[in-house]
């Protein structure tokens, strides 16, 4: 079990190792009224994700949670809907970065306004200056560890909805908060699960169901030349939040906005 | 200037960045009544680490905190003295990753006991299984994204002091909480600071007093054969707060162990 903190009540308690060292993970759910988007799919990522850095959680704690959650928040939002958040962390204390044997994780609880929806007619982007390191004991992570994300989300401006990050390598990996989707003549192409920071839970829901449609999808190294060169149909970043979002400009190139995806699939059907 | 909490007054706003992303860093000085080691090197690498991630804070207010605080704390702990831990985020809120212009950063201030002090004549220490990834731009900061660490320290037991991370390459970069100084016959070698992930202070107060000295440091990346190899006449583990301490054995290796380090320097000299 956890012991369970509401945002809305207080913080954690202050020797939490979440803050000390982001010794945790987060999922941030929408919502709409009291049921949420991929909700299944961002639970069971949360305890999947928990158990590699050694943390015990059950899904159906976490769904019972959910649910008081739902009763709690929803009637403060109107509209299009909320953001529930879950924040895991290991718990508190433990003799510095070792944490001690059996200790009872905190989960935090809190809600927040939807953001502003993309533009369905195209969104601009740019590369980011910062590059992307990623661990391979931690890849698709959605772990507190999010530095690398918060310098490059500092190039963001009101004209620049994204920026992609790319590895040491140059190779193209992922938004601030958005997985990558590029549409080529032979086929959908999406850097390997195994080299992304956060491996997003509608990037995952989308490449299955392209696939039952019995389209080619490829999981490989996306470089520059891919998505600046002739073959690119169409770029798409992915977040369970915001849907699927064409790319427009990219670092001031025009791509072709293929509005195919947002066509085809609906996130919002997967309420549960 | 910050917003300041003491930890024994609670924590942190559930909405901190520090614990949303791990955005901002910490320092952990040994305090000897109400005197710190090298608290004037931890407080300029606060200052200076916190402007590489774009947070502002003064020398002078952290210093005028550490006064409060040892007014506060020392009464508390008797003996060999106390820890000072201060943690400073961004602050709370902003948009997602996307930080708010002119957020006012947090400051949390807590005290421990002193850690268990490390042996003299030796300790033993492996390799860690997990590898270490520094992304350029946050080398050498100690910031609050230390899973990576965490996840090492978990391989500690009762008779492991450290254990050794190597990058992506093998080199070895550094220990859970100790950076690493090799004595060879031409003279000491230690990792350089762009291949860290954490710069210690006695790490670099260390090497100025060896070269004062007239002593030959290279700063070189320091692969496994240079430690279990011929030419390697003692390693020494570098923390502020646990001082010098000379390896015994690692993975099993006996290596010679020279007391001279810490039979030469005293950071207990540099109490301010």
């Amino acid at each position: 079990m956890f012991r369970l903190f509401w945002a809305d009540d207080g913080g954690l308690p202050a020797n939490d190792r979440g803050l000390a060292y982001g010794d945790g993970l987060f999922e941030t759910i929408r919502m709409v009224e009291q049921k949420g988007v991929l909700l299944s799919r961002h639970l069971e990522r949360m305890v999947r994700d928990a158990g590699r850095l050694g943390i015990e959680v059950s899904r159906r704690d976490l769904a019972n949670v959910c649910v008081q959650a739902a009763q709690r928040f929803a009637g403060r939002f109107r509209g299009e809907g909320w953001i529930l958040k879950l924040t895991l962390t290991r718990g508190s204390g433990g003799r510095g970065y070792r944490p001690a044997p059996g200790m009872e994780p905190n989960l935090l609880v809190s809600a927040s306004p939807l953001p502003p929806m993309p533009d369905i007619a195209g969104e601009a982007v740019d590369f980011s200056k910062v590059p992307l390191s990623v661990n391979p004991v931690l890849a698709g992570i959605k772990s507190l560890n999010r530095i690398e994300q918060v310098l490059a989300a500092a190039e963001l401006g009101p004209s620049l909805f994204e920026v992609i990050m790319a590895d040491h390598g140059g190779n193209l990996v992922e938004g601030t908060r958005t997985n990558l989707l590029l549409r080529q003549s032979d086929g959908w192409v999406t850097p390997p699960a195994s080299s992304l920071a956060v491996a997003g839970v509608l990037r995952q829901w989308v490449l299955e169901r392209l696939r039952q449609q019995g389209e080619r999808v490829s999981e490989r190294p996306v470089a520059v030349d891919d998505v600046l060169g002739p073959d690119c149909h169409g770029l798409f970043l992915l977040n369970s939040v915001l849907g699927f979002v064409p790319v427009r400009t990219i670092a001031g190139h025009d791509l072709p906005v293929d509005g195919g995806l947002a066509t085809i699939f609906n996130p919002l059907e997967t309420l549960e």
